[in-house]
């Protein structure tokens, strides 16, 4: 194969994760290994800047920021949740593309961005542009398709378990009440977060909390939830519920459905807690009924994140530029797990559109029959992604995160007013 | 003063928090150390279970248990917010004490606790029993009188700071949408925990979250604070709001009460981040809300808890087993700050009575004349509290905390009937 020579552009999308950074150490690190890389590039708030040509030079970085990405949370790149849709978008990128020599695309993100860098890569080549993209996956929901895992969804789940943890030694010092504390947790789609913070039962009993986790893939039934809550408060002191933001009823409708949606017509979701709390109260007389809510603190928690993800992060974005510089494109960097006892994990290459907008359910035969619990073969699949602990550094008693200078590239083209 | 041999007890009460196991890791560990103590009991979920005589024998926890303390979240002997009301209830505690042996009477707790200890040691002394009772001081809220900080306040900040701070990088990254981003935390009559997270700012400058620190110490009035919001948008694109459960209004009622009261006739809160949410949602058109409530997790939260807190708390467990030997009774430990410039932390005792039901709200000087900002001043007070990290171990990729294995000891009464 012809070598091709250009620069790099890295952008991140979607919802920030506590090691989507890592992964974009892992591309500027192997990017500098490689002579016919000219200049890394970043994009500046996901494919939104790259159309308004906000490039920076990652190479001007220092070694010690780049090094810091790899503990630092959210998107160090900033990102965006718009979708390119007009033609007149693509061409757009494309000139930009053309403009920078960019030869090397790279979009860190989730499903919808998977699909982006599937699209802008079909454009340039249906254009006659030379230029090869890879997607690296990213999503603290778990839900993508073709890959084992994804990064981020191990360090949500260790830092909820460790929550959940401690709550349940908060609720079990105080005595003599009937309390339900529930825990909403993201994941709009998929229940994969919700059923993760199962392993944090200390052994595989009913005793353990959680003791009732709800998933979206199952309907909510006020009647039964109410009815296992009081089984529970049979035998324990304390009943904690796990319950996923996307809870929804048998008619498919979220339990606690806001007005408003999210540019890519998502329902924009929140208060599962408070209205399980509200159905709790009211029905249960002499119940005390709590809610937690991390909200989006719980996926930028890298000060509780798995060291396992935070590396696996790092190798896909290491894999993505070797894929690249070995001619490949339209491609999405996925997991793959070993079949031996010992857990292992090598990337493989999969097609984005066997990715795009698809969504991975959590397996029903992974789901008890009472519904409201996690069968044990689950906690083989979990339990590696939580291991190893990533050392954050401390600075006056708080976490000492980095952020990129952020080197403006000079704009060459016109400003872009979208047609 | 003529040795005073015997047993001691110690209890827990009040709500759990990062380090109160901490100090009884001090009591145990300076217990050990005086000949003239016999034995050495926990009294389960407070005075509560001293009532039940439902003690346990703490030299028979393992060495590694007792040390696992000291990161351990929660009351590791269970705890109760019971108020003894009756003379009945006092003579069945000073039975209890007899039947035992109790000469030294250790209650690790907050204002209500503090003044049931100094109620039993006087009623102790009315009927001629010798004992000595003193109090360990514990609550998040830091609102104790006569101690400069109480343990367990600067873990409760360094958890939230953190989170902010992480928050703050999510925020960040989200580009173009204006976003009012509320963080509900604990703190029913004073501010001192919402007004500690101001020192997550990386810079004392307006840009840093938090923006809006809202206290219940300043009356909460919506207008000023959505003047405040708007403001802050023109030069941020988000606000982070870090607000007290305790929000009152001009007329010192709860902008979010429930109706629900506890035992002490305290309205149990929650509900303030909703409430702003929808404030926000409703009178700022174009603006996105959210809310988060790290809730009981915050209290409970080791995993990210400061050494210098959980090594004062070990500190003052160790201090009230000395005082007591010393021969002091009706006394709490309380913690005296250096006056050098280096951070210097000692203890002293003062009198239980001058610190039971009193309430240190946050100094008035230190709030800024916005009424949403902590003044510089109060940099020098927080720092230091928030400084180490305690190591949680972990096991299987979460934090490995300790469980008493809680040998009883044999009641020597009948069963207690309340009259």
């Amino acid at each position: 194969m012809e070598e091709l020579t250009g620069n790099v552009l890295v952008a991140q999308s979607g919802g920030p994760t506590a090691v989507i950074n890592a992964s974009l150490a892992g591309v500027i690190t192997e990017a500098l290994n490689h002579d016919c890389i000219e200049e890394i590039y970043g994009g500046l708030n996901g494919i939104e800047g790259i159309l308004n040509e906000q490039l920076i030079d990652l190479a001007e970085e220092s070694q010690q920021t780049v090094r810091g990405l790899r503990y630092t949370p959210s998107s160090a790149l900033g990102t965006c949740r718009f979708k390119l849709a007009k033609e007149s978008d693509y061409a757009r990128i494309l000139e930009v593309f053309k403009a920078h020599n960019i030869r090397f695309f790279f979009y860190i993100g989730g499903n919808d961005s998977q699909d982006t860098a599937a699209k802008i890569a079909k454009y340039a080549a249906d254009h006659g542009y030379e230029m090869r993209a890879i997607g690296v996956p990213k999503t603290i929901d778990n839900d993508l398709p073709m890959t084992d895992h994804c990064p981020g969804y191990g360090s949500v789940v260790k830092y909820l378990c460790a929550t959940i943890r401690e709550l349940a030694l908060d609720h079990e010092a105080m005595g003599n009440h009937d309390l339900v504390s529930i825990v909403e947790v993201m994941g709009r789609n998929a229940g994969w977060i919700a059923a993760g913070t199962a392993i944090a039962k200390r052994r595989n009993q009913l005793e353990d909390a959680p003791h009732i986790i709800l998933l979206p893939e199952v309907a909510f039934n006020a009647e039964y939830f109410l009815s296992q809550v009081q089984e529970c408060l049979k035998k324990n002191k304390y009943c904690l519920v796990v319950a996923s933001e996307g809870l929804a009823d048998a008619n498919g409708n979220y339990v606690a459905a806001a007005d408003a949606t999210d540019s890519f017509g998502h329902s924009q979701l929140g208060g599962v807690g408070d209205f399980l709390q509200n159905l709790v109260s009211k029905n249960l007389p002499g119940v005390k009924a709590r809610s937690c809510k991390p909200g989006h603190a719980q996926r930028a928690a890298a000060h509780c994140s798995s060291l396992t993800d935070s590396n696996e992060a790092f190798l896909c974005g290491q894999a993505a530029v070797k894929a690249a510089i070995e001619g490949h494109s339209g491609k999405m960097v996925a997991l793959v797990r070993g079949d031996t006892d010992k857990y292992t994990c090598e990337t493989t290459l999969v097609d984005i559109n066997d990715v795009a907008n698809g969504v991975k359910h959590f397996p029903e035969n992974w789901i008890g029959e009472d519904k409201i619990s996690i069968t044990y073969q689950f906690n083989k699949y979990i339990l590696p992604l939580l291991q190893g602990e990533v050392q954050v550094p401390y600075e006056n008693g708080m976490p000492a995160y980095v952020r990129l200078s952020q080197v403006k590239v000079a704009p060459q083209l016109d400003p872009y007013r979208a047609s």
